[in-house]
């Protein structure tokens, strides 16, 4: 047996040695990275866990509860309530659950009629799998020079009285998936507030930045605010599994309180507690474990390094951009590079022929490079040679 | 730093130590048990692994389909198509989803019409959620003597020509979470070729039990078919993570074939697949390996082996409940053992305080014991003496 055993580890190291590795900077296209080297010794320690029976996994469960409070914390929010689950998609479905619900709830009879949400067009393609599940009914308003939401439109349009008892959520960005952006959150707030609708965030990707990013790399007239401490915030998507430097599955949400779980209870009857609010039912404690240690180990200032690091080499990749004669779409917000191109898909397929993985937007033609921690300026140099290779081609 | 790793981490296993271990015996309603032991040395090795982008990871994705095509294998079906995902809530969810969308295809412009769906009284609650984000219509026939849908009843009620051509699909539970019954597919394959309804098996328990299960073990007249051999089964939920022995999180959805895919498919603009079908995005590929290497390494000898041990202390509960007097609701079809009690509520409570983590059914009066390899001969003396204790009090 110890021999087979030996055998199978072997080819299975084969297998995966064919897979990309983080470390060699070719992975500029994922918001995931190499998970902090910390999270290694703690998955052999929570490899049993099972949160979906949480009264089996007290010490986990308080785990979870210490987690979200922390993350609450820096989303601004003394009473948060939410779960570490697999990931922003199932972050997101779970706010459209609650969205529709409580859309159900206020039509009364109408409770057929579909839910209108409004979504801006550079939304994550997990909106499109909540759709297909439950017939939301998407509106998505232009978007602006910024390449966010344009605010204008929207008030006018929600201030439409044929339309104005028709809006049952908005879901806003702070971190946009394609170019980084962050909806003017600030602004749909006091819209929202005015019309009493509920504001789902998705920052799965810049809820590990946009608290840790120093004033010099914030653009001016930018609003960088998103948080709870914006009326009519009800949820955020928030993923330690991306800049949180988690290992996967490690996502998270967060509703402004525990009020809200009522809209996704589901009766348990097998499990040590009688209701279940998680999209996803039997789950890993790694997840949560791993978040907490990285949030107790880095702290606000190893955030902090850790985004400053990827901002530097975002504006170094913009400079030399601009040495080799590439043009950015727009000047970064986060740690997410826009490269104008004007096929982009032949592009980066001749990229991926060199071993470079990059990947597209899809509101402009343009490449898009995402600075994650595992690049480095060696990578962006070598990069950028690649590309300036494929042009000359 | 080094110095707050170590702290962090001896703080961390003091929750962890608050956390009942499956080798202490005390968990006994829970489907998940101790992976094996060889899952600890692979977990590291594909902890940076991403499925959610498999161009990035080619390796790890070969190893998926090689573990589809195995579990295919063991579902009697040579050409499957399936991924490795969170576990059978995620499964379920998906074939309600694939229910949903060939129903709305056949309605043509009664299309906002629900999908009537049959589904058993005994049926997880993953399909509650299900029903909670896509507006599903469940119908549940009555179970029969053997605590199974009545087929004779479901017959007349789908050949009832006002319903004929309204039944979208069937729901057959092959391992029933409650009782672990398996509900007669083979005569449910009938009716469903007959009137061309999808059937869809809930084996996420089952599936890594029944085709290991020994001909001693089989009850007389009882249907033990459950797979793709049998017409009109066209997805099968199977989780690695429960019977197999695979950590959290693996588990399994399998369809018929590749046709299927379609009815998932969302595009994926960002990524190295330009669609993706699984309903969850970022998932680690650390389900694919364990189950790949468990396959391997066990075979179906060495599932055979632990299905037999686990029945085996499924007889030697039954006979130790007669022993002291405490009556079973059914003859164990798997490995699941149910003991009538009149108030089961009050005496799972009691356990608890005890230390002993039981759980009820739903459909009887009865507490559930899930005889999991975890569980030996002494962990069932020492529960048999504390559920007299019960009583005795």
């Amino acid at each position: 047996m110890e021999i087979k055993e030996k055998e199978i580890l072997r080819e299975l190291k084969k297998y995966r040695e064919r897979d990309l590795k983080y470390e060699d900077g070719k992975i500029l296209g994922s918001m995931c990275s190499k998970p902090h080297p910390i999270s290694k010794k703690i998955v052999e320690m929570f490899l049993e866990s099972n949160l979906g029976d949480p009264g089996l996994f007290p010490g986990t469960k308080e785990l979870e509860g210490e987690v979200i409070k922390s993350i609450g914390n820096i989303l601004n929010n003394k009473n948060p309530f939410g779960y570490i689950i697999s990931g922003g998609t199932e972050a997101n479905i779970t706010a459209m659950r609650v969205i529709k619900k409580i859309s159900r709830g206020k039509k009364g009879k109408d409770k057929d009629k579909k839910a209108n949400i409004i979504l801006p067009e550079t939304a994550h393609f997990s909106f499109e799998k909540a759709k297909d599940m439950m017939d939301l009914n998407y509106i998505s308003p232009p978007l602006d020079k910024n390449y966010i939401m344009d605010v204008k439109y929207l008030k006018d349009y929600i201030e439409d009285k044929r339309e104005k008892h028709g809006i049952d959520g908005i879901v806003a960005i702070a971190g946009c998936t394609e170019l980084g952006t962050i909806d003017n959150v600030l602004e749909l707030s006091k819209i929202a507030k005015e019309h009493n609708i509920y504001i789902h965030v998705d920052a799965a990707f810049g809820g590990f930045v946009i608290p840790f990013l120093e004033e010099r790399y914030r653009l001016e007239n930018y609003n960088y605010e998103f948080d709870f401490s914006l009326e009519n915030v009800f949820s955020i998507t928030i993923d330690p599994h991306k800049m949180g430097l988690a290992p996967i599955p490690a996502g998270g949400i967060v509703f402004k309180d525990y009020s809200f779980k009522k809209y996704l209870d589901v009766e348990a009857p097998y499990l040590t507690d009688t209701y279940q609010a998680t999209l996803i039912g039997t789950r890993t404690g790694i997840g949560v474990a791993t978040t907490w240690a990285l949030m107790k180990l880095l702290g606000s200032e190893g955030y902090r390094e850790i985004v400053s690091k990827c901002m530097d080499n975002s504006y170094y990749l913009i400079k030399k951009m601009k040495e080799y004669g590439f043009e950015k779409v727009i000047t970064p917000v986060l740690n997410i590079v826009t490269i104008k191109d004007e096929d982009p898909l032949r592009t980066s397929l001749m990229l991926r022929d060199m071993g470079w993985y990059v990947s597209m937007c899809r509101c402009v033609d343009a490449l898009r490079i995402i600075v994650m921690p595992h690049i480095n300026k060696e990578h962006i140099d070598n990069f950028i040679e690649a590309l300036s290779q494929c042009k000359r081609d």
